[in-house]
């Protein structure tokens, strides 16, 4: 029995699906496969349903991926090893300590804890001899990320399911506490079964929250109770909305999978929708040229000079945030940092109502957005750089224009996640969308490839004391240019790469890593993601074939 | 009554999803709604059971498509007009002359006939009167065309299939006899089911080419009859092949749908998977490093020096047109031009078989390569421009390093297929692909948006004799990134575009055009082709509103 110590970086066994790759790992070279009568056990005393839960949903991961190792014979060279080897009877799941007062938290529980005192470490342990595998954690969600791990161990050849690599030994956490994907399901509609979709998928990568900017400018898909008006008149269809129970059902189903929701809701701008219901709140709606008023169209945003208008948006998102668990809530404000200041002030310049409120009261811009963000429910708003807005110390501020913000923003004290539009955003590379204008660039060319966000440094630049600021990172998905129909293609394997960067850490090695990202992209078909390709299958049957230096 | 001439450049009324535009359109003011019983009837003695198939279809989408108006209100402020609308009883196909010989030819038969006689032309009347509509054309061809468009005339009101329309009068005919797609099916594989559902899409919007890349230099998945190891043992697997039944299925499926099927089988480069059957006809199979032999790997080419060689894929090339019916087989040549002819020399130099040969022989490379095209049973062979190739007069060459080749190529004589890579390849912009290469771009960057190909100049610096050479274009989706995964999202709608342009011709505007797109995306969905979203849904409704100068 061999044990070798292998880092992130390095090479593994020519296929070994295991993304993100776990802090630490060691495996040997024993053939070992699944007994016909393997068990998952929970040795917890009255485990908790999401447990048992996605205990069930990993056996059917077992016995349903049916994934064949990624080499050109797919296994066949293997057979005789494979039909000799050992059998793994069992896993057991257990907890390392008794939990305190004796009960033990669900994985929904400790999804949405506050995110700094979260538990996702495990320890996994595969013996080669037979003997039961054996997962430890000091939490349920911690198990719930083992379990996703022991589902990655595995090949199928002709109905036996095996590993190569026994023993294996993991130990395990994540490098960064927040590893998130954003979904924007405002520009164009995704149905329930969608985000759900992508929830699972998510869960495979270890990622643990779904930033939810539900609703913008362009549609009100959210029905909040007392304020339906928004999305009767603001959805694009009396289907196309989120109830108060899809957005339960949504909360739920992630939670349980170890995903914390953090809804959105931009102010002051990204409110053009708001008119449709509340127009007496919204200036410059729909106003034109929309070029003038806002970054796309159509125009609009909230007349924060109105007492009326503050009050009506704090308790909008008040009850907004009723709907969702999370200690989070994000009211962006992304329209008016520094670079786009000028947009708000062309707007409020021009309307009559915002001058008169401001003469009246004395009052700047930047007090009345204090104002507002005082009275919102949140403890996470997005960034105000240059604008010196007055957030709670427990904000964390996404950095979105550019990684060049970082370091700046964590001069403010802020606990920072990485969401930089240069590494992170899966949009972009697709040409200019505004109508009648041919020659239109994407604003935020090139294409982000999975390397270009896979070598990002998130502390870069950064003090050993800033950078204990940052939080970790995301993909992100604007939908100008998405749907449902590109959704999973346009999503995966990328954002998987990001989940990798702020798991296991920065200083990953792209040639090392392609072939576990091919094979990652074989599972999440198995399981009905449809993953895009990374090259011709030519290559994924050839580890390193396809290098540039091959 | 009123009509009023609409030119493809003009703005149509907001919501109206022909696409391709008809070369010549009139339309009204007047609603109108099929009746109950609306039927289509074929006023033609034994018409052919292709055409009545396809009649069958075109009933089946005015009862499925349920495509809503794509204005705000999706058309219900049109409630009244449509329930009060006159009801269209029938439509009725005639052919306009009597065929030669009495019998009617077939769609099918029709659709590979020699391209420049083809008839595709039909004129279409939908009077507002109540009185039933007439469709005509020379060809069943022409009267599939016409089927087409009568499918893209009508709106959904609550099951009330309507248009706000009529009278319509249309008399139509392509710019262009060449109007392809091309997938390539050897660097991913894509299952029959796929290429079918991309037949019938390429069927709604009059494209007449299926250019069939079948094989490559990373797989072979077609079946050839006494080649049958080539797949063997060059397919991806067992199951990911083109069996001569599979190929049959698809060729019968395309013609029946207006579409002939040009296979390609590329030679003497992009042919290193033949080794994996055939070693002894296979120069440099997978040499390393394969970026002194090959613009991707693997490296390998036909050892033409050989004489063996030469007579093996004469034969080969010979067995697989046999199965095809179309007048044309294209033997690529993409690895002998200018601009790769160094990676040719680099392979056969270092070749000792071909050095041997060339000695003895006394011949050059490109009397080799003249011998073994002269002996390919085809008329259509891709570009050679600045090798002294001699191909047959009747060959169609395919422009694809950039459209600045086409003048050149234009002065040699051949016939032009627009495919430059600068406007038509689909796959750009997704960065560089090949691994431990982080920083790469895709080779063809930046991604083609539908503007850049709809504005596209067929002739430009062309002489009036040189224009006259153009056949038409395509749109091209190598996949070295790409799979059933993306291949909807991927194509459509940008392959629509093109196929605007090479039937309606060019001078087309996208500011006009946009809304008509978003309605074909619409309808493509509602078909089950999932086509990618052009812009937010809000954009979509709001014809014009998303212009940059709106």
């Amino acid at each position: 029995m061999k044990l070798s110590l292998i880092t992130f970086s390095a090479l593994l066994p020519s296929a070994f699906a295991l993304w993100p790759l776990p802090t630490g790992l060691s495996t040997g070279t024993t053939p070992l496969r699944l007994s016909k009568g393997f068990d998952i056990k929970i040795a917890i005393p009255n485990p908790p349903a999401d447990l048992v839960a996605a205990v069930s949903r990993a056996k059917g991961f077992l016995a349903n991926d049916k994934l064949q190792v990624l080499v050109v014979d797919r296994g066949a060279s293997s057979a005789g090893a494979i039909a000799n080897a050992k059998s793994l009877p069992s896993l057991t799941l257990s907890l390392a300590a008794t939990p305190k007062g004796g009960s033990v938290k669900s994985i929904s529980a400790e999804a949405v804890a506050p995110i700094e005192s979260r538990v996702e470490g495990y320890t996994l342990t595969v013996p080669a001899d037979g003997s039961g595998a054996v997962l430890k954690a000091n939490s349920t969600l911690g198990l719930f990320r083992g379990l996703t791990t022991f589902g990655q161990l595995w090949y199928d050849w002709e109905g036996t399911t095996y590993s190569l690599s026994a023993p294996i030994q993991i130990s395990d956490s994540p490098a960064y506490p927040y590893r998130g994907f954003m979904l924007d399901t405002a520009r164009n509609f995704f149905p329930v079964s969608d985000i759900k979709r992508t929830i699972d998928a998510m869960s495979w990568v270890k990622i643990n929250t779904l930033h939810w900017h539900v609703v913008d400018s362009q549609s009100f898909p959210l029905v909040i109770p007392g304020y339906t008006a928004l999305s009767q008149k603001g959805a694009y269809s009396a289907s196309s909305v989120y109830t108060p129970s899809d957005v339960k059902d949504i909360v739920t189903y992630a939670a349980a999978r170890g995903i914390d929701v953090i809804p959105e809701i931009d102010t002051p701008g990204h409110t053009s929708v708001i008119s449709k219901a509340f127009p007496e709140h919204i200036a410059c709606a729909e106003a034109k040229p929309w070029a003038s008023f806002a970054n796309e169209p159509p125009a609009g945003q909230l007349r924060l000079a109105s007492e009326a208008t503050v009050n009506f948006t704090a308790g909008m998102l008040k009850a907004a945030a009723g709907l969702f668990q999370s200690q989070f809530f994000s009211t962006g404000g992304d329209e008016i940092n520094a670079k786009r200041l000028f947009v708000c002030g062309s707007c409020y310049t021009q309307d009559n109502e915002t001058q008169a409120s401001l003469s009246s009261s004395g009052k700047t811009l930047t007090t009345l957005l204090c104002d507002l963000l005082e009275k919102a429910p949140s403890s996470g708003e997005e960034m105000v750089l240059d604008n010196p807005v007055k957030l709670a110390n427990d904000t964390i501020v996404m950095v979105w224009i550019s990684s060049a913000d970082v370091q700046a923003v964590a001069n403010t004290g802020f606990r920072i996640v990485h969401s930089a539009s240069d590494y992170f955003y899966l949009d972009c590379g697709h040409g200019g969308w505004v109508g009648d204008f041919p020659a239109g660039n994407s604003w935020c060319d090139p294409f982000k490839t999975w390397q270009h966000a896979f070598v990002f440094d998130p502390v870069a630049n950064l003090t050993a004391e800033q950078s204990e600021r940052v939080l970790g990172g995301q993909s992100l998905l604007w939908t100008e240019q998405s749907g449902p129909e590109n959704l999973d293609s346009t999503t995966w394997p990328r954002a998987a790469s990001t989940a990798e960067l702020f798991w296991t850490g920065p200083g990953g090695d792209v040639q090392a890593a392609l072939p576990r990202l091919h094979e990652e992209v074989y599972r999440f078909r198995q399981r009905g993601v449809a993953a895009n390709s990374l090259q011709p299958e030519w290559c994924a049957l050839r580890p390193g074939a396809c290098d540039l230096t091959a």
